[in-house]
């Protein structure tokens, strides 16, 4: 029996591939790793940042230490850091460079370059940027998210690059956490629909097609629990709730055919992620049967011992990490872990056949994404990028992400022929508009963004004439401490309506930590300034997270969510605000009042407070706006909900439909939801979940009836036994305010 | 063989008695156990409150209502709830009556009355009542806990009561949770220690003295966890960190011979704690071996079916907690219970092995008590009330609460002959001196405490003489939307110094809750007018958990913390920053700046973020105050910190010393803490961890060896298998500003 056998058959349950291809690129693996030497394969499961080959500047390469890192090392894989976006031919030139080097090796494996394209591709200039993962939430359009990785991955195919580390499918439960924009919100539903849809809209081409990229489900597993919201800080989650909120859109997205994943960088319980063999064997690999390619996050496995403490040396964590399951370590400063795994294997602390294992999914990677075939960046690619139609994509995902929030006697839409004041640090950011993951890291720096991008003070200019349109000196977040109440109030004097631009400037992971969520001081001056003056105001919020507005949010007008939404997001909203598009976003959180009073829609019961005493203080589920809520210039009205049965039983479906009614003036699109509420349960049950969601669109007077179907599958959830269960009893169904019960046996 | 001989070998363990009287008490129990019908049975483990059976006012009974609670129902408790505190004989007539009623009953079993004497007797007028456990926790003095504790086992025995619903075990480690100043705050050790010691306390003179009464460990289990801080909310607890941080308080308190246990209202990991076999007899009895009553809290088996919707019905509900290892029902406004109870154990829900059981330990209790022998209050127990010598130990206690924070140039203590403003809502108010369960339970209402109650602005007053005080308006917190800070602008024209007291009122449980931990902005506004004045501030904070004044800090030339100190708090006050007394409390939680920094002292690495890149957060441990902060008019130097070996194997002991001199002018109390931290280990291990204190009292230039001896159990923690252990490897021990290293093998 050939020794690879085992091999083979571990590597058979790959996705993506048709049998044929898979035998073949199996056995094509296996006679690669039968020659290679143990520094070899080592060296495979090396990732290093372009720092250490090049300047980071310009796509800079320097020979010398790419022939140390490429040919000494034979690292398997390099990943950006590059200081700002590149062209699309620095990126052809760069990667060039690397493929040309590789061809040098022994064996000529080529590298693999990774980076983080996470709403578009972030490191090519001119790239098209979408909406963060928390606005295309907001969308509930399944299609147009797919529609929107498509083209980020045709744009990263263009720039050479074969492998994104997104999407995020961290649930979005701690809005104070910097990452929170990268997340598909607070509802496990929405982040594992559409969580997996992102994914296989990336793969599903096939790898070695110029239009598929390779994806990576981050960050396995719980990394958004932190508990104080500081990036990679230590979560505490039990186990019970990391399988009912947490593990589900892994599961998801793995079926889907996530071709790898990047693990959580801190601890959960106590234990590094990245040195947990029960997350990342017993569940990742057996229990959830994920067979890619498991990628450290920047620096983790170094932390291990330097941070975390679980490992007393070096080499030890090395040793846990790959032995918990880690195929590739991002080192990524240098080949410590190089040196070190060798060393481990040498001691017998890491098996031959572990890094075998892992050679082999990356190997199987680099061989589905034909990069054995052709190493260089794809001349062909180059004409998918930057296509004109990705410019009217991003304008539909901008506008569908628009969320309304607050309306007050129909202020909105506004007209065309009053005069404005677009006043707020947000009125002339390009940055505010787009976040984190925009052309550099932390998306702050406006010179790298397209000419051609626009503030919202330009779109309503656009809209009503310069000459209707006063604004003041604030000109983005940054120098907050000189926002001039004072000038807002003297600019208000002869305008009908202010416009009043609040909310954060772009922000990425650990720069993006605050010390709470209020707005800050200098944007809430800002805004009383504008309620002395008396006039109309309109809140216009661009936003990764929610930030506190309570105070100030029963003088506003009106109330428009952004979120971050990309290039287009200006346009977007302008065209809300004046009507020209009717707005259809829901929120895909729940706007807290305040640090006290985070209660996410899904909750216990007992969130619902009855012992109550005082007066001063909200209870129970009462955010300043409801997870879903999301206004539109029509009225929709629901009726004639029905069940086809009240008595469920077994793997039966449950086939439910509702009409719903364009009751307004003008068309619009909505999303209907369905939520059920399991009333009893050996575990406090959830008050509502949702379990299905469909978006129409529906002209004046039109109607239309919106079919669901559930099963059990959809009413289970995680027992004290931690299995996922559906027990009998009462059930509701609840969409829009209808609601119809039935039992489950 | 007799068929109560499994229950005699049952309560065999029972504590605080000698053996003799164990086995003679366990005959008797079985004896009257033999004799009873299911529904005595039942009627014993019913608690109802007395609303039930009178009007809540001044201990008045409705002769009628008695006899169906007590002669048709058989309740074996009844429980306050009074409006408000009675006299001593007040309460011997209520007691009476009610002795009397259950004298007609056919077993003559007597009535076990409860309620909570949290910091002293709350609820006898004129009382004495001390810092609550968070200002004890301040104290550090382990001899003081034990000796305000036996007061209050007196004052309680004296008013006829023989059991307490005290101490609270729950670890402080939510800050934002309203019943934080009934907890030892955040530090394991602490909690254990000083808990278990009024544990004992309570009970050790024999539950048939007059000295004595019987304790209740609560709340079992994670009660004080609650993720977004309001009372009887959801806890999420990763088994690990329940084992680490909120059950060894429970376990010493079953060592120290609790009597008995309330249970945590609420829902663990989706669980009621009131529904968990696992936690109440799983853990509880089988693991802590605790032999005691475990008494449900306020209405909470109804709530397992009315709020947690694990139980789908009032009768599943009761036995599921029955079965769960509940033995009385704090039902408590009906006879449902005992309805229910009676029907589930005809349908075999519930087994009469488990109701004898439960009504074993009751009886046991009661007998322990000596209530068979004299179920009436003990006349000569009156003698014992309101000793003179209570009020001196109110005083120690309060001076050791007192904790000073901040003393910037050395301002104080302040002279006698200069002129104060003393303003601000707590400068003449009792209520916030005193907090919870304070005559009432709330304890805002100011009439019903003791008419030699004084404000900090009478004992600054008596410090200075009156022509030297000038004061505002503010009256306590009540009406704060009404604070003048022109007012005390214009008040402070004169005066050399403002003492502006700061903090909140009193609260107790559900009504404490809060939307955030912010100052309320009326008082910063009071704090903002001061500094506009330009004279120095001391900041004299009465509150219950830490309230944000990272804003106004800055400002305050000198912060003392009071906590809640009880009855002599404003004396204490006083004599501390006139000189009058040297402080020596030390701050038994980390001050948070902020609700998104709340790190604990003994935070795991990975809260020392070292990644950041943004220069307005505080990072990492960084609170306003640090555990353990206190500062003192003298000052303490470490010296001569010496390890008995450098290599500890197995169970010895390694014993520390350390020198400690007093080198200021005056003499000073002060509390050597020594800490310890494991560098490397399989669960990341905490930054430090108390293992150990002393309070020593230093006159100047005086000079102490202070030892401490410990072992591999004070350097164990929880391990992934939730085992705990103490691994090999290298450890650390801090004392003061010292630091020495040594193995464990």
């Amino acid at each position: 029996m050939n020794k690879y056998f085992l091999l083979i058959a571990l590597l058979a349950s790959t996705v993506n591939l048709s049998a044929q291809q898979t035998t073949s690129n199996q056995k094509k693996v296996a006679a690669l790793l039968a020659k290679m030497t143990l520094e070899e394969k080592v060296g495979q499961m090396t990732q290093i940042t372009l720092g250490v080959v090049g300047t980071q500047v310009d796509g800079e390469i320097n020979q010398e230490a790419l022939k140390n890192a490429v040919v000494k090392h034979s690292v398997g894989s390099i990943l950006n850091v590059t200081n700002h976006a590149l062209t699309v031919d620095q990126w052809h030139n760069l990667l060039t460079k690397i493929a040309d080097e590789a061809k040098t090796t022994r064996l000529k494996i080529p590298v693999l370059y990774g980076l983080d394209a996470i709403h578009g591709q972030t490191y090519t200039l001119d790239a098209t940027l979408f909406p963060q993962n928390i606005g295309m939430a907001a969308t509930r359009n399944i299609q147009l998210a797919k529609a929107i990785t498509k083209v980020t991955a045709n744009e990263l195919r263009a720039s050479g690059v074969r492998w994104n580390f997104a999407t995020v499918l961290d649930c979005g439960r701690q809005p104070l956490w910097s990452r929170f924009p990268e997340t598909y919100g607070e509802d496990v539903f929405i982040g594992k629909t559409m969580g997996a849809a992102v994914i296989k809209a990336y793969e599903e081409d096939g790898l070695d097609k110029t239009t598929a990229v390779a994806s990576c489900m981050k960050h396995f597993l719980g990394y958004s629990a932190s508990r104080n919201g500081k990036d990679r800080t230590p979560i505490y989650l039990p186990e019970i709730e990391m399988r009912e909120y947490y593990l589900p859109q892994f599961k998801e997205a793995v079926k889907a055919g996530a071709s790898s994943v990047m693990i959580n960088s801190s601890i959960v319980n106590g234990i590094p992620v990245h040195a947990s063999k029960y997350l990342l064997t017993d569940i990742l690999r057996k229990e959830l049967g994920f067979n890619g390619v498991a990628v450290s996050d920047w620096e983790d496995i170094k932390r291990v011992y330097t941070w975390h403490h679980v490992a007393s040396s070096p080499r030890e964590a090395v040793a846990m990490c790959v032995n918990a399951g880690v195929d590739m370590s991002m080192v990524p400063y240098d080949f410590t872990f190089y040196d070190l795994l060798i060393d481990a294997v040498h001691k017998k602390e890491v098996s031959v056949q572990r890094i075998d294992e892992a050679v082999s999914r990356i190997l199987m990677l680099k061989m589905k994404l034909g990069l054995f075939d052709n190493p260089y960046p794809e001349e062909s690619a180059k004409a998918n990028f930057g296509k004109p139609e990705y410019q009217t994509l991003a304008l539909d995902a901008a506008h569908e992400a628009m969320t309304l929030l607050k309306n007050q006697d129909e202020v909105l839409p506004l007209s065309k022929n009053k005069k404005y004041l677009v006043a707020g640090p947000g009125a002339q950011s390009i940055s505010a508009l787009n976040g984190c993951w925009s052309y550099t890291w932390q998306g702050k720096d406006e010179q790298w963004y397209p000419k051609d991008s626009k503030t919202i003070l330009q779109t309503i200019e656009d809209k009503v004439g310069k000459s209707n349109v006063v604004t003041t000196t604030e000109k983005g977040f940054e120098g907050i401490k000189n926002f001039d109440g004072d000038a807002l109030i003297k600019s208000a004097k002869d305008v009908d309506c202010i416009i009043l631009c609040l909310g954060e400037n772009a922000y990425a992971e650990s720069p993006g930590n605050i010390a709470d969520l209020a707005l800050d001081e200098n944007q809430q001056a800002l805004a009383k300034a504008a309620i002395s003056t008396g006039k109309p105001i309109i809140l216009v919020l661009t936003e990764g997270r929610p930030r506190f507005i309570t105070n100030i949010e029963p003088k506003m007008n009106g109330i428009l969510m952004a979120y971050w939404s990309g290039k287009k997001t200006a346009e977007a909203i302008a065209d809300v605000l004046f009507g020209d598009y009717n707005p259809n976003g829901r929120l895909p959180y729940s706007y807290p009042r305040s640090s006290g009073e985070i209660v996410l829609y899904d909750r216990k019961p007992a969130e619902d407070i009855r012992e109550v005493f005082n007066d001063d203080i909200h209870t129970g589920y009462n955010p300043l706006f409801a997870f879903g809520t999301g206004l539109s210039y029509t009225t929709f009205a629901y009726s004639d909900l029905k069940l086809s049965t009240k008595n469920l039983v077994g793997d039966e479906k449950l086939h439910v439909s509702v009409t719903v009614s364009n009751t307004g003036k003008i068309a619009g699109k909505h999303t209907v939801e369905l939520y059920t509420r399991d009333l009893y349960a050996s575990i406090s049950p959830d008050m509502k979940r949702l379990r299905a969601f469909e978006k129409i669109d529906l002209k004046p007077g039109e109607s239309k009836t919106v079919k669901f179907s559930i099963d059990k599958n959809d009413l289970a959830f995680v027992n004290a036994k931690l299995n996922t269960v559906t027990e009998p009893g009462e059930f509701t169904v609840m969409i829009g305010d209808l609601m119809e019960s039935f039992q489950y046996k």
